[in-house]
C-alpha cells in the first residue's frame, strides 16, 4: 500500500463477520515492504464457488487453473499472494501454485483443486515457493483478521483497503455478503477484472451464483478502466458457504433470488467504483453516460472509448470543458453513430446538442462541475434505446510518476 | 507551433520545388497566435489527386467533403487553415467550408470541387468564414514561400516543421516527390492519419496513384499511433502535377512504377516517423518489431496494443525494461497468441524466451539501450510468418500537461 492516499479514498465500511469464512494474513515476504503479503481465506467444508477470469491470453497459471477448476463448484480455501503476481513464469510458475495447492489441501484434507489461488504483482518473476510455504505455514498458525486487514494484504499499488458489503432476504433468512478487492493499475474492462473476492453465508447452487456473477460483471467491473490495460492475473471469485441456513437458492423462481441477485449486484458496483477511486493518480471520479444508443453493449463500448481515451481524461484533469474530445472519442469508438444526432453535457448541461454547439449556453455551471471531484459526462446517441453507464478516473501526472518507476 | 521543441526532432530537410505546385501562407487570424495559420497551394491544370481519410464516423465537413471529391481526381488547389478543426460544427461548419472552396475557385476559374480543403484546431467551434475569405485574399496576394514556411503554417502543437523528399527514376525522367504533414496529439491509427500533404511531379493515372497511396499509407500512417485517440479530420492527400514529363504511370507495368511506388512509400513512412517524433510529449522514439503473428495484420493489431498501453509507454518513459508489461499488451490485443511460445526483447537482446524469462541474459546492455532516445523491441510470437513494425514514443508528464491545458 502506498503512503499516499487518493483523494477519492472512501473509509473501510464496517462489514459483518460471515460464517463459514476465517480469515488470516501472514508475511510471505515477496517484497521487501515489512507488511503482510499473504492472505488466507479458510472455507468450511460445502462452500460453493463462481468465478469470472481475465481474458488476456498470456494469463497466468493461477488464472488457468482457478478457471478449470470452477468447474467442479466446490472450495475449502483462498490464497492471495501480493508482490508477484506469477504471470509468464512458464512451468516454473505452475508448479508454485500446484505446490500452495497441495500444501493446503493437506492442512485441511482436501482435493487440491478445491483450494484457488491468485497472485498480483511484477510479471516474469517465478513465484517463489519457499516463501510461498513459509507464509503459509504462518498463517496457518496466525489468529483469524478482520476483512479491512485482508483487503490491505491483498493490496500491491493500491492507496486505500476496498470493501463492500450487503445483506438480503432470502426465504425469511438474512444472509450476508461481505466483499474485498485490489486493483489500481493495469485495469481494462472488456475482458475481466482485477482481483476481487466475494463472500457470502447464502445457500446457492453453483450454476446460479455463476449466472448471478456473471451477470452483475458484464455491469459492473466490465464497466470500469483505470488505463485501458487488461491484466494477466484479473479474478473475481464469489465464494457462498451456505451458513444462513436458507432454502437453497437455484433459480430466479425461488423466494429472495432477486434480492440476493440485487444485494451481489450492489457489491460488485461498490467494488468496481472504489478500484476506480483508486486508479493510479486518480484526481477524479468520472461518470460516463451513454443513451440513445443502438444496444446497450453499443453504449458500453462507446462509454469505454470516451472513459479511455487519454485526451478526454488529460480534459478533465485540466478541468476544461473539452467536449469535442469527447465527440472524438465518440467517433472512434467502432460503433453506429451519428454526428448530426450526438449531444454531448458535462454535469447535466448540454454543451451541444444534435451535432452542433449550443452558442448560448450557460458555462458557469459546467466550469463549477468541472472543478469539482465527481464529475459527469452524458452522452446521448439520438439513434435508440441502448444505455451503460462506465466509470473511469482523470489521467494525471501521478499517473506517470508512479508506472515510470514502478518496477524498480 | 510550440516554443519547446522536441528532443526528438530532426531537422527540416532540404527539398526540392514540384514543378506544377506554388505555395502561399497568409494570417487569417483563428487564433491570436501571431503568425501564419492559412496555407494555400495552387497546382496545375492537369494535377490529379488521391487521398486517405478518417474513418472516424464523427468527421469533420472537410473530410466528408474531400472524400466525395476525391472521386473526380481533379486538384486545382488546397487550403489548410490551422487553429480551428470545424469538426462538429453543424451545417455553420459545412458552409464555411463550401465559402473557401467558391471563394478559390472563382479566383482560379476551376469547379469548386477540384479545391481540397482541411482544418486542424479545437473542434466544436465553427470556422468563421469572414477570417478565411480575408485570408485567403491576403494569401492570392502573397509571394510564394517554401515547404519549411507551408510544414510550419499548417501546424498546431508541433514543435517542429516536417516534411520529406524522394526521388524516382520513371522511364528515363527523374520525378520528385516533396510532402509536408502535421500532427503531434489526437494522433492513433487503424482509422487513418493525420494532415499530410505528398506532391509530385510524376504524371500517374489518378486511380493508380490512389492504390498506391492505399498501400503505403497501411505501413506507414496506419502503423503509427501517438495516444491511441482517432482525429476527426485526419487526411493524406496526395497531388500529383504531371510536369516530368514521363510517360504516365497507369499500373505496375510500367517502367518505372516500383520506382514510384517505393520512393512515395518512403516519403509517407519518414513523415509518418516524423510525427511521432513530434509526438505530444515524447522523450523517447520508439519501434515495435512484431515477428511469428498468424498474419501481417495480426502482427500490426498486436505492435499497436503494445505501442498504446500507457504502462509500456509509461515503463519506456521510466527507462525500465518491464518486458512484463508487454506480455500483458500482446495478451489483450484480441489476436491469437500462445504464451508459451512468446518472446520479448529489447534493443536486440531478449528478456524471454518462449514463455519464460530468461534467468542469465545480461541486463547491462538492454539497461544501455533504454537509457537511449531510440528504443526498440522486438516480440515475436512464434506462431507463423506475419510481421509488422509500429512506430510510437511514450508517455510523459509533458503530455499529460500539453493536454490539460490546451484548450483554455
Amino acid at each position: 500500500m502506498s503512503d499516499i492516499v487518493s483523494p477519492l479514498a472512501r473509509p473501510f465500511t464496517a462489514m459483518p463477520p460471515i460464517a463459514g469464512v476465517t480469515l488470516r494474513v501472514a508475511r510471505a515476504g515477496y517484497k521487501d515492504w515489512g507488511r503482510c503479503d499473504l492472505t488466507y481465506a479458510e472455507l468450511t467444508e460445502g462452500t460453493v464457488v463462481a468465478g469470472v477470469f481475465t481474458r488476456n491470453v498470456c494469463c497466468s497459471s493461477e488464472v488457468e487453473i482457478g478457471r478449470a477448476n470452477i468447474a467442479q463448484s466446490q472450495a475449502r480455501a483462498l490464497v492471495v499472494n501480493a508482490g508477484n503476481s506469477n504471470a509468464f513464469t512458464g512451468y516454473r510458475g505452475r508448479e508454485a501454485v500446484e505446490g500452495i495447492m497441495a500444501q493446503v489441501a493437506a492442512h485441511l484434507g482436501c482435493p487440491p483443486e478445491q483450494v484457488f489461488v491468485s497472485s498480483t504483482g511484477v510479471i516474469g518473476v517465478p513465484l517463489p515457493l519457499d516463501k510461498a510455504q513459509a507464509g503459509l505455514g504462518s498463517a496457518f498458525e496466525a489468529a483469524p483478521c478482520d476483512w479491512e486487514e485482508a483487503a490491505n494484504t491483498i493490496g500491491t499499488t493500491d492507496t486505500f483497503a476496498k470493501g463492500a458489503s450487503a445483506t438480503a432476504l432470502v426465504g425469511g433468512k438474512t444472509v450476508a455478503l461481505a466483499a474485498i478487492i485490489k486493483g489500481s493499475g493495469m485495469i481494462a474492462p472488456d475482458l475481466a477484472t482485477m482481483l476481487g473476492y466475494v463472500f457470502t453465508d447464502c445457500a446457492i447452487a453453483p450454476a446460479f451464483l455463476q449466472d448471478l456473477l456473471s451477470t452483475a460483471n458484464q455491469t459492473t467491473f466490465n464497466c470500469i478502466t483505470v488505463d485501458s490495460d487488461t491484466s494477466t492475473s484479473d479474478t473475481v471469485l464469489a465464494f457462498a458457504t451456505g451458513k444462513a441456513d436458507n432454502a437453497p437458492l437455484t433459480g430466479f423462481d425461488c423466494p429472495g433470488a432477486d434480492a440476493f441477485a440485487a444485494a451481489l449486484h450492489d457489491v460488485c458496483r461498490q467494488l468496481a467504483q472504489l478500484v476506480v477511486r483508486d486508479g493510479e493518480g486518480a484526481q477524479k471520479f468520472i461518470t460516463v453516460s451513454v443513451s440513445g444508443a443502438v444496444s446497450d453493449d453499443s453504449a458500453r463500448k462507446i462509454g469505454l472509448a470516451v472513459a479511455n481515451s487519454p485526451l478526454v481524461k488529460t480534459a478533465i484533469a485540466g478541468e476544461d470543458a473539452n467536449w469535442g474530445r469527447v465527440v472524438m472519442a465518440v467517433g472512434k469508438a467502432g460503433e453506429p453513430a451519428d454526428r448530426d444526432k450526438l449531444s454531448i453535457g458535462f454535469g447535466g448541461v448540454w454543451a451541444a446538442r444534435e451535432g452542433q454547439p449550443l452558442a448560448d449556453y450557460d458555462e458557469a455551471p459546467m466550469a463549477a462541475h468541472l472543478k469539482g471531484q465527481e464529475i459527469s459526462i452524458e452522452i446521448d446517441l439520438g439513434l435508440g434505446e441502448g444505455r451503460a453507464t462506465v466509470w473511469t478516473c482523470d489521467l494525471t501526472h501521478d499517473y506517470i510518476s508512479i508506472n515510470a518507476d514502478y518496477r524498480s
